[in-house]
């Protein structure tokens, strides 16, 4: 469909181990079955993803960038940089696109370090501590946000 | 039918007042609006919804006791409570039920005051600033939680 | 007066004590000798003043709503809940009617916790540290600030 | 007899539910047990005890006033009000009457704001950690100083 | 009149400019209209003022301590000296006179560094926000004061 | 009797000065008597106890120490080193036995430096503020708590 | 020429004591040859100075209202004041001017206390580091910055 | 020339996006632009630059070590890493070439976290606040500081 | 032999510089020398080890990861990351295998930004101080861990 | 004698109202009484001393200046500016004359702001709190030092 | 002489190292000598001094109780135990003698740890800076205030 | 051997209670065991170590002092003293022999208090998490040291 939702979908540090390692933080579903559940999910909802994984902060800043010139929102759930990266900040508000941030385990309730976002304050919302289903909330909470728009 | 989810939904002080004061911030959308949404996406769900608001901690509190004997989870929005209130936490955590903790803003991006909650360090997780829809998604993800529990 | 100021004035928890208790700090005249002079007050100005005391934070918030729909402006004194009590913020900031803060003492040249208030945050201003002469004072300034509005 | 001490005992929230929920943290004890220990240690120590539970902060304050007209002396365990309450120790001390302050958990040993009480700096002393005993010694040390005042 | 109060009024740095610039905090009323203001509230209220502006703290100081030979009282607005000023505060204290701190704007609700008043831990009271009545009101309390003292 | 309870009790630096130095703060109770009333209480309660005092950190540990071989529990003041001394906290943890933390003074109302205690996070609780009876209190708390054990 | 730009060139305490005290830090070129680089690099520029120096906040604060009458822009080295006066802040915010702020050490590689300043909130840019440099380049970037307006 | 000053040039996260985006933060002067106006600055300073950007810490981290071996200084505007690179920070202070930092924004003037630099500690000067100009002042400081070294 | 250890190596940012810059700090050893000492050092004890160093945060939590299929155990210094990276954190935790954390100089006595790391709370113990000692303790360190697990 | 010491002595905000005001905190003796002593102190110590009292800090900088030609030392009471002024700090770091900080109370046992002081860091040494005999001590201190010198 | 002043001198951890140990700090005069001036200046004074020096905090608490039985005064050098010692200072409050507290090396200038005393709150005053006569002007200042006492 | 290492070996507070008490976190090795490990080790190195254990600061600090007569370096593990003796770090310090810090357990991985040391500031190194290994690697790096002094 020519007006479907282009959205951005983007998995920090670590992630691509998920279903791996320290399942009882993080669950037992890979990041594999989280790309297409989303990609099934963003059809049902009229939208398109493009899912992308880096351990590199700035491979995710280039993929922010290129962002602007075809999606109409960005998912994300920054891993550990959530915490930490002032630049991934500055970069996602450099493309006045809506970002919604996600978090598998709720982080509010986690060590006092991982209590604080810099994500948050340029985002539109926050989904956090549903496992694979933050994500899956998060991507129709974005598309409702662009439907709104 | 017999097995389906009972859900107590809370809402905070002032909440009652939504969708006529402070448009700007909080949206067009009344609270019974809220509620009526949410019932229907409840029984979408196969589970069943119970409201209440007040703008008194100690009806909330009593609300949340009287939760023990009938709900299986809790969805609340602790509106400015949430920041304060180590007594609802405490009222939560004593009914060992899932809750889920909703904003209709995103508390995140907000005054300093607003960006620690007394309550998401009991809470399964966080759904924040997608407006009325914070509701929907966070019943979406207590439903899933309990069938996953 | 057809277009007399309406003002509701509100005391928080433990006012209803003035005059019999702590008169070392609070001194010895008692709220219905302060509601008298603020009737007398507000006549001379030509404003008409509804009092309200409470305990109960909710049912200070109650009160604060009811106001939306009658009064011009509100004067309060929160008490112990000036330093504590975000919902009461919201509730007030929900009116979006004009708000004086007042304080019997300085609580400004007291303990620690006392010094930073909620409320002040959203009030016009402040009046604190004059005895029950902080009311009269306070009444008089938010006529002043209706009058100019 | 006629000069038995008259104590006003009060628990905050969420202890009415005391021996049913979380019994790892707060034993198993529920508080009408409790009330009648504390009665009948009351007796023995020549002293008479009326016990109030609410969740409602105003209810207790309301309750903590109108010990003004017949108590000796207030014992009180704030629950999760402890550690926020203002309202509730401007209450307390305009009662000018003897607090103890007692808690089931040792408060000291939880997480970080539970380690401090905005009670304890109008308070006879405090006693905390000892389960259901924490009420018998308070009860105790508020005769003790009573007697000795 | 021979026993008619005698206030001593201190304007801080660069409140000169007053009604020339800045008007969307300070107002368009001059520091002449004031001081004018002033001098006739005083007058129905029994009592004569001295106005003086500096823009130094030391003239400010030597003006202070000049008070104690001739004022019953001192109202004074610090300007940006409210909030660092040591040498100031130990000046008014000095002179054992009893002070009155007032603002124009809300400096309570204002940038996080004009939240602290380094000289309201020696005033009788503070009146904060309402423009040039900020003064007449804080002359109003200082004469009602003295008359209580 | 063979499974009488046995204490050690432990007072920490200065305690030796009970009954003839600042007795507004301490009371006038020496510590000769604090130990005879000790003795005797823990006798109705089937339990004896041995009291040790110094000023020397080192020999309080020695004495923590060496409770390890006979003791079933230790009740202590550590006076000033409450607020500082991880290693006398580290020897009471080592011990592995159940320890009472009291105070004549009420610690939590004193100076800030005195608000937090190092000894408290590896008690079973804390007994403040009540003077002499304090350690009665705490004795009894104590022979409960290995009662219950 | 008619419409070159008016520049009020600032000096704070101390400053005119450069190149005679603290080479090591300050370098050894004096205020009057710093002056004169500035007067010739402004006549480069199309713009004159005006430069003043005073060890007295107040005789600065009153430099900087009466810049108001004549100048386009402000170039300051606050010295020692830089970090504490709000005073001098309000000021230069009174002003409405452009406000170049700089500094011939590199004040954020010194002392903790030397790395905030109060100027900065008000300021277009800071310049810092480069000795009498310093200056030179911030009359630079002030000229260009009102050409640019 | 054969002595001519050898400058690398470093632009941190984001920065390969200014001129399109944010421009009411960055301006509408293009990277490409700011490149070539540095060039031609440096030329008239008998300089030579290399200009480098990347949104890779490790990149930008490679580039500075490679400076080692041709540069006689570097020109960074190290983006939202400013605030929280130690590697950055320890990567520069390695070449012990000396480094001038640069700001478009005025970074003191914005949220808190932009308000301390990790670099600053270990750079000759700063240039903060003018837009592209900060770059043309930041190289002319450096240039001069080579020629005085 | 079929049963030695296997080890990951890792060296963070800058320290591919080892030997040629800062010797006052880091030493005059390169990180060749280091490597080749640790290939010696490991052989004696059994073990064998695979060097990597790389400045980028991604590269790092790549290398990280890929252990996880074949190493027994990470010896790790990651530079100025030591303080910073949550990112880095993760990645270790992931992999499950036990971590020794070494630092050439002994950061706890350097600037306080360096007295805190990210690594320690998920490594096995730390060396630091030691110059290339510090790499050869580490690995004696963790072999001896291997060895008692 | 030639080559007797000559000490400037500098008397901060407020101490020229020494024996008239706050008796009970500064003493009755008065400035006058003060240079007198320690005048005649010096001349014993075979010293002359030159007295200054201002409550201008910036007259107190301009005499700071001056010493640097004349004087051997310096002797100050700082008064209020004590603990707020930078200026102060750097002017008398600027002399590079040897500094000896005097106070009348004891200002490390009084309000929590004045336990910090701005001079100290580069003072050769502080004595506080033994009334006008600070002064004498403090004469006698820096002849001391001078004579060592 | 019946009537000369009784001062027990008190020199804590580490000082029996003066004059051997770290001169370019503490001075090469040994505790001897300045024990030996001690007595003369005392002397001189119409006092005598008793002089004590231990390693261990209790040894120096012992000897502060034992003062209470004979002396007028105490003068103590705590060393390293001024920044700790919440023991020191209640036995040394607990004497109720008045008590000057003197530093070698000016503690106000070292590190941030050394800044504040537990110690000063208790004192009539502080010496700090002055080396060995630090302690002489100690002795002196305290007959002074015996003498005024 | 003449020229054989003399290593001074300190244990803090409770570790004569090692393998004993708590061996969850500190293993079963006894002290005795350790000692007779690191004689037998240092025999290996060359070195010769003396042991010594106490409870008391002040023995500890003792025999540090004696160390200065005869020793070559000191091995410490300062046990609960660590994170609070400044008295003990002087002393240290006051030797002016190389220091080695060792830990048990990862005292980086535990409390938040015992993060910081007062010693490593004072330190060569730091060994920290390797249970009795941290000692025998520890004295391998003194003695490494001081092969390299």
């Amino acid at each position: 469909m020519a007006d479907s939702r282009q959205i951005q979908v983007i998995h920090g540090p670590s992630l691509n181990l998920l279903g791996t390692r320290e399942p009882e933080i993080y669950g037992s579903t890979t990041l594999e079955e989280i790309n297409a559940t989303l990609e099934s999910a963003a059809k049902k909802l009229g939208a398109v993803v493009e899912c992308f994984q880096s351990n590199h902060e700035g491979a995710l800043i280039d993929c922010i960038h290129h962002a602007i010139s075809w999606a109409d929102g960005i998912l994300i759930n920054p891993g550990g940089l959530t915490h930490t990266s002032v630049a991934l900040r500055d970069a996602l508000a450099a493309t006045a696109l809506p970002v919604v941030e996600v978090h598998l385990s709720n982080v509010f309730a986690r060590e006092e370090f991982r209590r604080h976002s810099m994500i948050s304050g340029i985002a539109v919302g926050v989904v956090s501590g549903f496992g694979p289903a933050s994500y899956r909330l998060g991507i129709e909470a974005l598309v409702d946000h662009l439907a709104a728009g």
